[in-house]
């Protein structure tokens, strides 16, 4: 396989996968600001729903070879990390 | 671009997404297979759910230039008409 052409794919994934990430944070930030509280059904609701569609995205990537487990494992991560942070921030209000 | 590694990548994300569409009827199947009325809240539910994590999946590959929208929307089509023959079947029964 052409390792040039292999890491575009791969690189695509992973920014891709970072920037939905990114989208997810940024929906949360804007529930908060808008004062929706963290125990709204709605507010879990949307999450649950964006966090599952964000580790589907990732399974394909992984299933297809663009992104290793441990790195798609890592995203979600760092994204529930970024999420708690937001969530403490918002409680201390 | 190397063609041959990219339709490497392209058909290897149309059969995971062919696969994962197949994997949609065949647990709306076994649910209707299992008496589990498609008018229960449940089965919607599920079945919502999982539409939309194949829909994730196709925007993300149709994102990273593996799929053309198009076909995506194929697949969509497809298992949608699969799922109302599903369903005709087992209203009928």
């Amino acid at each position: 396989m052409d390792i040039e052409v292999q890491d575009t794919y791969k690189e695509k994934a992973m920014k891709q996968l970072h920037i939905d990430a990114e989208k997810i944070a940024k929906l949360i930030k804007v529930q908060m600001d808008n004062l929706t509280m963290p125990q709204c059904p709605l507010y879990e609701e949307v999450l649950d729903t964006q966090m599952y569609g964000l580790s589907r995205e990732i399974d394909f990537a992984v299933k297809l070879g663009l992104v290793e487990q441990e790195k798609g494992r890592e995203i979600l991560a760092l994204l529930e990390k970024e999420l708690n942070v937001l969530h403490e921030l918002y409680t201390k209000k």
